[in-house]
């Protein structure tokens, strides 16, 4: 299978452009349809507990898969809309991550990097 | 540069692991992290017009990647947590719009599926 | 002090209007900003336990008690565009409460009323 | 009607206690539901333009006054929860607001007050 970022978010563009739909689809309206495909996934977890959210994903996983794809697929498309590479944002952030979060100072601690 | 999920997703677990944070990281308390940078990310578009937002991004271009990057860490961690290959579950959505949304139907309509 | 809704409400859309906002304030406008505010007030507990959440809303009162209000000044001016009484929809609401969750039947539980 | 937040809170909270949820109802777990219920509320709103949102209070009112109840009810515990007077936490917003936006300078802007 080909997961690569761009692909899909060729593939994605191609569907929203077959349907004129970047119309609707300014970056606030990709934004928003991001928060709220977002409290969809937050909403199997209500009431829960951690534990209790591990089953959840057992027991659910088609629709949690689902509720996952539809923040992924909106989330290539923002970055597209907002000419943005998402591979290299994420491994820019990934790096940053390293620098602000050394192993030795946040294993096993749940602080903001602010907070360490 | 290499962008396939599942290349980044173990990129991300890695990270993960090395600081022992798996304990923190329940599908619930992702989920929780998931919404709350979607929030962050709306933050920049709240009382804009569409349009404006167009230019937000423009203006504003590396905090909105660096906030796309944000989410997109957390729910390709999100998806190995649950048992969920990403890439596959991206494709099998695409594929079920393109049957809820068929272009010659969809074309120029802002509908929901159910709502044409 | 005068803590009731419709009053709250009254000096909310006077402020609104004395800065001409209601053009900006559409019901979609109103719930992005809302979503966005619950999404700052959730930040403070990501990653958090239920237990350490407690202590939190202790350490940091003021802020929270912030976020809040931004909430709830948010969601009562929503109310009003939406021609909506708040103070009915939430008794309202409580009652429906009160038969779709028996206390009999509810207690100490924590799932949903369709899954109790 | 009684419509005082003090009121409806303490309702709220019988209810709540009454079914010996309280220890479900963490300051995480609160905030966790307003959030979920905020992205409910906003998924009347996906895709639609601020004047077709105008129309969708019209056509879905009870839904609508439904979510914002749910909210309000959630927001209302929440400041309990945290030991706040809601009414005067948002008395206390709405002195700052005031002092942030001055009438004759925010007059027909959607600026935030730290971009005025």
């Amino acid at each position: 299978m080909n997961d690569s970022i761009q692909f899909l978010t060729q593939k994605i563009c191609s569907f929203r452009d077959a349907r004129d739909w970047r119309q609707f689809h300014s970056p606030k309206d990709l934004a928003v349809a991001i928060t709220a495909e977002a409290g969809e996934l937050l909403q199997h977890f209500v009431w829960k507990t951690p534990e209790q959210s591990e089953a959840r994903v057992v027991d659910r996983k088609a629709e949690i898969a689902a509720e996952i794809a539809d923040v992924a697929i909106l989330l290539m498309e923002m970055a597209e809309v907002s000419g943005v590479s998402l591979g290299d944002a994420v491994a820019a952030k990934l790096a940053l991550n390293e620098e602000r979060y050394p192993a030795a100072k946040a294993r096993g601690s749940n602080q903001k990097y602010n907070e360490l």
